[in-house]
């Protein structure tokens, strides 16, 4: 795994994003922003799953008018999506919002953009550059692939903003097709050190957008790029701020709550090991400590894989072993298998 | 996207595994081995989804006694895991299987191994050397990191079936851990050009279990290591094939069926995307050829993915535009948006 690439830090509220921070997860409302208790409450509940940071759209003037009492009602800094209209940018830094995201295809106008980044440098409030494939700006070469374009679409932004001496500066370069991704923000990687977000757009139903965003944004973390993750996923942001976690801790690079280890069942099992991992799985939702439970379903990589964990049984048949950090510590009776795993957790 | 690695093809039954073939997919039974009809159902319904090589586990005499008997059920060709017992090996060669997956850490002294690889040899089966974290041989150098030791058992085992003049060989290295998993294919990929079966090994269950399978996988593969590959969850085994052909899709190295683009949904949409999301998906579910399809929100990216897709709608308030590889060809009310989709669909 490559080392994380330098990038500078720079703060959201009180949230660092690069400078090698710790990678940030983030994800967006689905709520009407309009719509206050909602969306208070929507943020609420994903800041209990872990979320960092907080996006809303902001479409129209209801929606900038609710931003100061959303504020109010959440803990993480809030952050403004802003598309065509730079004067909803300028009414939600009045409304003290912590980041803007602009996208570059279409905010319009050179002036536009400068009137936004002199009122977010006034209140220093990084803005994000949000390119997304599909709304490049018209004027770029099509001969161009489209990763290129897409940094070409970031560059020319990053002049500008750099041009007014504005450098809180945040990027993102996604798009639908994995590959095309992942080329777009290696290009980018190499060419500047601001902070990255990072990400696979319209990636989906959680079914297939939860492996577009996995292997889209597990390459990049493991070629060493990215500072903050959003996965999107046509679902209750809930999913994907539970997903962006099961990414970075696939990379050990976050934890959070418990790490199931289990097989996948086979022949050899003489345990319903599916059920088994399933009941363990909804015990462990409520557990949050760091720690990592093996349940395993035979003699063949039972006892490796359950010793490497730190509660671990490798079940024979009508018991199973019991390990705790390396060591047996017992054997169990079937029937007691959930019982005293969990048992073993609580006290861990 | 790094060039696929150049690997020696081999053959197990009619499907090439290596070589520049199409990467293949394969998942194992969670039956009984010895309960003939259960196993026979349980591979053919992975057939029906894709599954293109199925693995049993064959534990003991009774399952190695019903693999004439699957074999006879099935059209896709068979692989025998064994574990411990050299002579389950050799019964499963007597009974016709098309490949065989021995684990250097628990088969034991070299005779046996010997007596096995010339048994395969004899009928033209591979074998699979299938190295796992959980259970590598005592003997290696502790000091070593796992990957290395990982490495260390697979060469071991391949220079003695080089010795014997054996070299239908496949191998895999497979951890828990994402990262250790990764390097210990990126090794051997290195050493060997024998073709690589890819996964991550108790990935647990579908939840986490499916991102750490293609964050690990999903890296080998842009990295152009991997020939075939199985998912591997605490699930019913068609869940591994179908995350099997999603983390393919993603990256572009098969089709199969309709690729849904939707957006995540936000405060912008006029329309409940997730549920119309969700509603085109079921309907996608029964349709069989490789198409995109795309539904998104509103008016940012909404023209613009619309527009890549072969069928897409972009949803404004109360209606949406409708385009066909690009090209808007009309515009949908709200209550149609499902059934023209679906026609379009149908017709392209």
């Amino acid at each position: 795994m490559k080392k994380r690439r330098t990038s500078k830090a720079i703060s959201i509220g009180d949230v660092t994003v690069g400078g090698g921070a710790t990678i940030v997860v983030q994800s967006m409302t689905k709520t009407k922003t309009a719509d206050v208790a909602a969306t208070v409450a929507q943020i609420n509940e994903l800041a209990d799953y872990g979320c960092e940071l907080a996006r809303v759209a902001v479409p129209n003037a209801e929606a900038a008018a609710a931003l100061p009492a959303i504020k109010k009602g959440i803990s993480i800094p809030l952050i403004a999506d802003i598309h065509f209209d730079y004067r909803l940018a300028l009414a939600a830094l009045e409304a003290g919002i912590d980041g803007l995201r602009l996208n570059p295809g279409n905010i319009g106008e050179t002036e536009k953009v400068k009137k936004v980044a002199l009122a977010a440098k006034e209140r220093g409030v990084p803005i994000r550059i949000g390119v997304n494939a599909g709304s490049l700006p018209g004027d770029l070469n099509p001969r161009h692939s489209v990763a290129r374009r897409m940094v070409e679409a970031a560059m020319r932004q990053i002049r500008l903003l750099e041009s007014l001496d504005f450098d809180l500066i945040k990027l993102s370069l996604k798009a639908f097709d994995v590959p095309t991704t992942i080329d777009a923000y290696r290009r980018i990687a190499r060419m500047t050190d601001y902070p990255l977000h990072i990400g696979i757009t319209e990636a989906g139903t959680p079914r297939a957008g939860i492996i577009r965003s996995a292997v889209g944004i597990g390459n990049l973390l493991y070629m060493g790029i990215g500072d903050t993750i959003r996965v999107s996923l046509t679902a209750h942001p809930r999913e994907e701020v539970v997903a962006a976690y099961e990414i970075l801790k696939s990379l050990n690079l976050r934890q959070r709550g418990p790490v199931l280890v289990s097989c996948p069942a086979c022949s050899r099992a003489d345990v319903d090991i599916v059920s088994l991992a399933q009941a363990v799985e909804t015990k462990l939702a409520r557990v949050d400590k760091a720690i990592t439970v093996a349940v395993m379903g035979c003699a063949v990589n039972g006892p490796g894989e359950a010793k490497e964990a730190d509660i671990g049984i490798a079940c024979g048949r009508g018991t199973a072993v019991l390990f705790r950090k390396g060591r047996k510590i017992g054997v169990v009776e079937e029937k007691d298998f959930i019982s005293v795993l969990m048992r073993e957790v609580e006290g861990f």
